[in-house]
């Protein structure tokens, strides 16, 4: 079986391999300004499959999409204090426009909660306005330097959520119910396990109470921040000014969540799944789950192919016949195993007369007989199948490489060597995180929402501890 | 029947009237950076039912999406001549990131031929390559001192198609496609009538050698610009040196298409239709199809309406209950006529009884009944009437708006009076152009494709002219 020589093994050199199979794959390349990258065909539709799935469930909770100014004027962006500490370091800003000096420079959105507050102090004056729940798919900029594609872009796309509501108890529901969507994107979809808690105060979003993530666990043992939700308090409603008057005629500043998932998701997709031989996607968000194969290009196998992959077209999967007459068929099977598609099925002549087709699993490489009478319901069984067994090997992964340490040398000892999550106690004070930090490289990633108490000693200080947090190395 | 009394109207100042009902219908308002505006909930609605509808049919043509960066370097912005120098005056400039005075300043795309030619120029090698048909929807920004909500913005939202061919006749096909997706858009979904023909050399895209446009006409008289399909030539491909070797083994450049429909749309959409009491929105077009308001907040009355509006949304349709219990009826009905509901079913007693339903139509008032026993089928009935009847009246009104002048004082004297189109020979040298414009503020809108030539003089310099072109006073 053919395969690309020039692809870095994935076993050795996990980044190498991932630059590699980004490009190869033609899911995205680098873009001519320094930080930016092109996302391509094959890697939009993947968004465009999170991105219509996730729309749902986010309309399914009543939030409505809508759509807030790229440009945000300086002096709006500098009303909330952390928020802009956070943030400043990483703004790009027009000064020029139309030709012209600008008399206020305008920051382009990092994220968008100053420019939404702004309309939300004027959306609402009543009880009865409340809540109010907005989303909109965007680009956004924060600065960088070197590109990670797809994982640190000075660009990327996203969707943010911002909501207000009349209750601290409500408002945390909804930072939840945004999470537990991520969740099931994540783990039913992307076939991606994570670990779902909030994050310390120092890692947590600059002008948050308390930020939700959901970390993933790549393969060389790093951890990945694959999304956040976050609980605002009333910190920008003061900030902006944003208040109701309640049902006994009080006057009451609102609670507010934010949360967002971007393209960044993309990467943790790519890096998480797939071999030496290239990408693996799981069924579900596949832009292509079955291409077909006909081993030569000649009329009857192309008809056959042709009629096989409509069938499939008709009962909703999504199908592609490859035909290209000027490749191999040994360089198509290649170029769809690099592009990571669940399921190949090649067409010969014997295929055709006796209708029994091989279909080869990518995660796998096994195959499996089918008959063409019972092609749609065998592809769909089959594509489950490989749907859950690339989540049980992830998640099998996870587990495997999530580790309890009790002693600073442990902790050192696996951050040295094979990585991947720490569960340790922790004091939950900063000095003491920068310290393990700059010593381990490894930072606070999470703590479990139904973190059990304990009670112990911090791993890094010593002093008294409470709950076992998620430690790891960051992208 | 109350009606919101604030509202300018419509007859006696469009323009007022149309920034009142953007505001008052909920669909935009001005953001704070000058020239920017916020889509808001039942505006951005409009918009994704566009991409919707409008992304299908570009699908449906072999094109597939894709994401290109907003930032282009301005060495490589500037090699186009033409190009360059069409929106230089135009561009928002990035020149600080990250805290840095950056080396290279950086061009916020007003449109994205130059930073997809020098990735088409790495695509492209052989004929077996082409063509290559990329399209996305993104944000642009053109300068703007003055905000006129979705008509002229700093930033808009739009989707831009790019492709190229291996012949011009290849190329023309797909420029004549787009218009025509755009077309069957505005016509049979926006209930638009409009003019479709080319751009004078003088009004045509900066680089492109054939520019054709889709001429709208509103109420006051003006012309719309709706959205327009370039034939690059291959100016572009020379420019960015986007070659490919053909079947003989040569090297050739490619053809080149670009077109692309904005959130302007919805700018011609809501200025086209609407009278006194606020908008009209067709059908196909309207977030809300048929909204149902239960005449007291009753638990009987609301189960009933709700019970309707299921029936309805099964089916298809997009329905809306309001039983908002802080409102009187009268406030109800007023809010969902400005915001231009097709149709309105209002519930007392006696319809719930009697299981007969009046229908108001928001074009007409016609008051229709409607059997709770055959709701969906007389509902789809009545929805195509609303929006044939609406596309009727809107080319009705385009037809008695489109003049014939064979004087230059005629001419004068329709541009000072009713305005509209108007046809009238023209010899096509851009100096007579500028005297036009200047001398009655009307420019050569398109030349429709199917113009039969004929033997005259032009209308402003009385030399020999061949055609009839369009005229209009242009937004």
């Amino acid at each position: 079986m053919a395969y690309n020589k020039t692809l870095p093994k994935r076993s050795e050199d996990l980044s190498q391999w991932y630059n590699a199979i980004v490009l190869q794959a033609e899911l995205a390349e680098y873009g001519p300004a320094k930080g930016t990258m092109i996302i391509r065909p094959y890697g939009y539709a993947i968004w465009e499959e999170i991105q219509r799935q996730l729309d749902q469930k986010i309309k399914a909770d009543g939030v409505e999409n809508a759509y807030f100014p790229l440009f945000i004027p300086e002096a709006l962006f500098n009303r909330e204090k952390e928020h802009v500490e956070g943030f400043s370091p990483e703004l790009a800003i027009v000064t020029i426009g139309g030709g012209e000096e600008l008399s206020e420079k305008l920051a382009i959105r990092p994220t968008s909660e100053t420019i939404i507050c702004e309309s939300f102090s004027r959306w609402v004056q009543s009880w009865r306005d409340l809540p109010i729940k907005i989303n909109q798919w965007a680009n956004v900029v924060r600065w960088e330097k070197r590109t990670y594609m797809f994982l640190r872009t000075s660009e990327f796309l996203w969707q943010e959520g911002h909501t207000i509501h009349a209750t601290h108890e409500e408002a945390w529901g909804m930072v939840l119910k945004a999470m537990e969507n991520y969740t099931t994107l994540y783990q039913e979809v992307m076939a991606m396990p994570g670990i779902v808690g909030r994050k310390s105060e120092t890692e947590k979003f600059a002008g948050a109470d308390v930020t939700l993530t959901y970390e993933s666990l790549m393969a060389e043992g790093k951890a990945l921040q694959s999304c956040t939700s976050h609980d605002l308090g009333q910190n920008f409603a003061r900030a902006f000014d944003i208040a109701f008057q309640d049902r006994t005629g009080g006057r009451q500043y609102v609670w507010q969540t934010s949360w967002g998932l971007s393209t960044r998701a993309i990467g943790g997709l790519i890096m998480l799944h797939g071999d030496d031989r290239g990408l693996k996607l799981p069924p579900r968000i596949a832009p292509i789950q079955v291409v077909i194969l006909p081993v030569r290009n000649e009329e009857p196998l192309l008809e056959f192919s042709r009629s096989a992959a409509d069938q499939l077209s008709q009962a909703g999967f999504r199908v592609k016949v490859d035909d290209r007459e000027d490749e191999s068929l040994g360089r198509r099977i290649n170029k769809w195993e690099v592009k990571g598609v669940p399921i190949r099925i090649e067409i010969g002549q014997r295929e055709m007369e006796s209708g029994d087709l091989k279909a080869v699993r990518r995660d796998t490489g096994e195959v499996v007989s089918i008959r063409l009478g019972s092609l749609v319901n065998q592809i769909q069984e089959l594509l489950d199948q490989v749907q859950n067994s690339m989540y049980a090997e992830a998640e099998r992964f996870l587990q495997e490489n999530t580790r309890e340490a009790n002693s600073y040398q442990e902790f050192k000892d696996i951050m040295t060597g094979p990585r991947g999550f720490i569960r340790a106690l922790w004091c939950e004070d900063a000095a003491c995180e920068a310290k393990i930090k700059e010593e381990t490289k490894a930072t606070t990633r999470c703590l479990p929402l139904d973190a059990p108490e304990e009670n112990g000693t911090c791993i890094g200080c010593g002093k008294p501890a409470k709950h076992r947090w998620y430690f790891g190395q960051a992208y």
